[in-house]
């Protein structure tokens, strides 16, 4: 992970910043200095150990929140180093052994009542995970008693009749719309999530061009090389610009050095800890500039985090089959929100099909990667398009980014160092030194940043609290001297975000 | 697909077979000739398209069983041949256009409403697919409100807090002990499908022996063959017994023919059409026999169908890891029961360890094959799992394979060859020549055969409905006659079977 403070120092930084926390201080190649002072901060100079303050905090805090070790493993990503620390808490299953019924059945309801108290209060105080834990699915309710599975291809009924492929093809027809390919050129699926998507996309690209070489920018999400090793494919990372976007100098360097292989491209749409969104049409100028016929290459687009907002944004580099892509693939429970993991991917009918006929043994077609489908996702996707629309969604996008502008200007006002890709909603920061904080706020880290993704539920209430709570752990004052503090912080931001319009 | 005449023919029918419908011939090769007696059977000759009886069905049956074309592909296995006749429905994502609010909002709930109903008809006439629908999680009401997501691997903490990762390992470690590995020595996770925990099976498979050959009978799930494809690997198909079970004698002749090479075996503890369990023990002497040590292969159990089941079969061999195996998969939503697809993955953590160090970009622990996973899913388990407890699920499996018996039976004493295999809770017999009547009961055929999987759902009382409504289509008789007649199937059934005790 290249140094956080060296990219917000490369970034223009539009938001003047009125340090308050002057005890900081950088160190000689840009990177913080171990430790923040600990009269302000309340932190111990380790940076990863809670300290003294916090280890005085009730213990049922620290259970509630499963502090178990010093790590708290961001899980969008695989987690690193040494894991002997965080193992997962299990609760066995129970046997009745001769206890009465009644009893059995409390002590059941008991197990069910307290994990969905604790859901609660995790969804409450949810920051760093792209996931918009904000839906409201109460017209579904009943539909938990079927078994809805919506098995094989998406396009072709099935006689299992607990399906779900009504709402399955709305939804595909709606990104089709959104992505502008017709209804009779692309094929598609929901799929569980956005890995699938992209083990999806990249083996589509794999039949297509068996012997191509997949290029990916390192800040790619992990499940992209993965899939390079599961279908041992030759894959070459592609360096990244501070930002975290793809380095099309370097993309050049490589497509050049194997121009006697096609290429299949990862393209990020956000990528997933800094929110950076690859610049397809400059990725396009290079694979002609090289020499790459349309022929030759295939690109997979992965919009797990952003290809449903970026649509929206004005000034975006546009997303289109209009272009010469393969397929594009977005998450489902992360912009929209769901209470399940889902996604969609959609590809041209003509690549698809020499995946399907490339499966010599069936004369068949077998084009999704699972077999039995999950029939709730397509519901849960339909109907939340359906009530907002098109200009629901719009709003949505423009509100996200909105409240992205103020948390990093409230930030900054702080004297955090902060990070914001002009696309996106991730905000990054320095990551904060208390672990218990980060556990709190399940605040996604990497090395020394963390970030917040701004989803729709992350409301402007919810910026204030977290801003709130935050000068609360760094600073060790008063609760009301946080809530003035964080208070002016907003009024700072709403006037300088308002004077960037 | 093997005729299924020859099949039957070739197994020992305990059941005396009392001929009802005596003009129906088998052709020269065992083969059911085309078409059965138009008088009894109310079917047209071509043994596909639906007779001038069922054409004068209401057209609302034939719109509501969605029956577009003669074809209704069994979506448990890829659809074979062409597809044009079967295209999914679509249901549009809805936009506003300026309606007034109350009028959107009740089209939407009519389209819910709509779709509720289909989905109990659905339910409660359905025979064909290894999904048991009878399940209640209404204790589990409210969690839809949650994204709960465990992403990443389930023995590591996550700091995403809305996660069910205690019930993860408590579902794990209880299917652990059921197959007799240490805590200490496995490694799973929760699966999105049956097809998941092949393609990971395989793959741990293949990380460990990167040059092994896949060796998988011909009636393994389509996703083993899908997986040798995705990942490259050299594959053999090798035959099955009339059965469905593996053919040991062919296995022996592959398994010295690639000698240099180590083996990486699929295992079938019940095949999708068949439900045959191939022989563990027999596998494992050949391999002993032909020289293959325990470092020179890999055996992948895929129990999606039978895996819960089997282990409470008296004479079932057991599927265990104290026998060299390396893993076994078994699907959720099938023999317990739940509202999305699901199921469980273990493996030896010595082969898990060696794929997650095999990814060498990453020092890192990446060894699930998706990225996001339903949380829900592990509380569906959990809560199924501690309510009936071994004992209960033991009584399910008892019910499944005595309600088999009965079917087989009733449906012998209709004259209508049968087939069940001894471990097994599918009964295979002749594919009923109505269309209306397959989609119906959404049987699942495949070519000329039909099966019924008996699952907890598939009462006595269903049963009965089933039987009384076949014998309905085939005779064109009265309802009247109908039901006594399958009375008294149900008689000679109840009476032969129970002789068997």
């Amino acid at each position: 992970m290249t140094d956080p403070f060296a990219l917000a120092s490369a970034l223009p930084v539009p938001i003047a910043v009125e340090r308050r926390d002057s005890s900081r201080s950088l160190g000689q190649n840009g990177s913080l200095a171990n430790g923040e002072s600990g009269e302000l901060l309340g932190s111990s100079p380790t940076g990863r150990s809670p300290s003294r303050r916090l280890q005085r905090m009730s213990s049922s805090l620290r259970e509630q929140l499963d502090v178990k070790g010093p790590v708290a493993p961001y899980q969008a990503l695989p987690v690193q180093g040494p894991i002997e620390d965080a193992p997962a808490a299990n609760l066995p299953i129970m046997e009745p052994n001769g206890m009465p019924a009644e009893e059995f059945e409390a002590r059941i309801n008991k197990v069910l009542a307290d994990y969905k108290q604790k859901l609660a209060e995790r969804t409450s105080h949810h920051m760093g995970y792209p996931y918009n834990l904000d839906f409201e699915y109460g017209a579904l309710d009943g539909l938990q008693k079927f078994s809805i599975n919506n098995l094989g291809d998406p396009f072709i009924a099935s006689n299992y009749g607990v399906h779900s492929r009504e709402f399955e093809v709305g939804v595909l027809h709606w990104f089709a719309r959104l992505w502008e390919i017709d209804q009779d050129e692309y094929w598609g699926y929901i799929t569980n999530c956005g890995t699938e998507g992209n083990l999806h996309g990249i083996l589509v690209g794999r039949e297509n061009l068996p012997d191509g070489v997949l290029y990916a920018s390192k800040d790619s999400h992990y499940s992209v090389f993965k899939a390079a090793r599961m279908y041992r494919m030759q894959a070459v990372q592609v360096a990244t610009l501070k930002t975290g976007e793809i380095d099309c100098a370097d993309l050049k360097v490589h497509l050049l050095r194997n121009k006697g292989k096609p290429a299949i491209l990862n393209v990020n749409i956000g990528t997933t800890v800094k929110g950076a969104v690859d610049d397809l049409d400059q990725v396009l100028d290079i694979l002609k500039e090289t020499g790459y016929t349309e022929d030759r290459f295939f690109i997979h687009c992965d919009g797990a985090l952003f290809g449903l907002m970026v649509p929206f944004v004005k000034r975006a580099p546009l997303v289109t089959f209009e272009k010469p892509i393969g397929s594009v693939s977005v998450s489902g429970h992360k912009f929209v929100g769901a209470p399940v993991p889902c996604g969609v991917v959609i590809t041209r009918t003509r690549y698809v099909e020499a995946l399907a006929n490339s499966i010599e043994y069936l004369n068949s077609r077998d084009a999704t990667i699972m077999g039995s489908r999950n029939g709730h996702a397509p519901i849960y996707l339909w109907y939340t398009l359906t009530r907002k629309g098109y200009e629901g969604m719009r709003q949505d996008v423009e509100r996200c980014l909105l409240n992205a502008h103020l948390l990093k200007a409230m930030l900054s006002w702080l004297g955090i160092k902060t990070m914001l890709n002009e696309l996106s909603s991730t905000v990054v920061f320095e990551r904060p030194t208390s672990e218990i904080f980060v556990r709190k706020w399940q605040l996604a880290c990497q090395g020394d940043i963390a970030h917040v993704v701004v989803m729709p539920n992350i409301t402007i209430t919810k910026v204030l609290e977290f801003v709130q709570d935050l000068i609360l752990q760094r600073r060790g004052c008063s609760e009301e001297t946080a809530r003035r503090a964080a208070k002016e912080a907003l009024d700072f931001a709403e006037a300088h975000v308002q004077s960037l319009d």
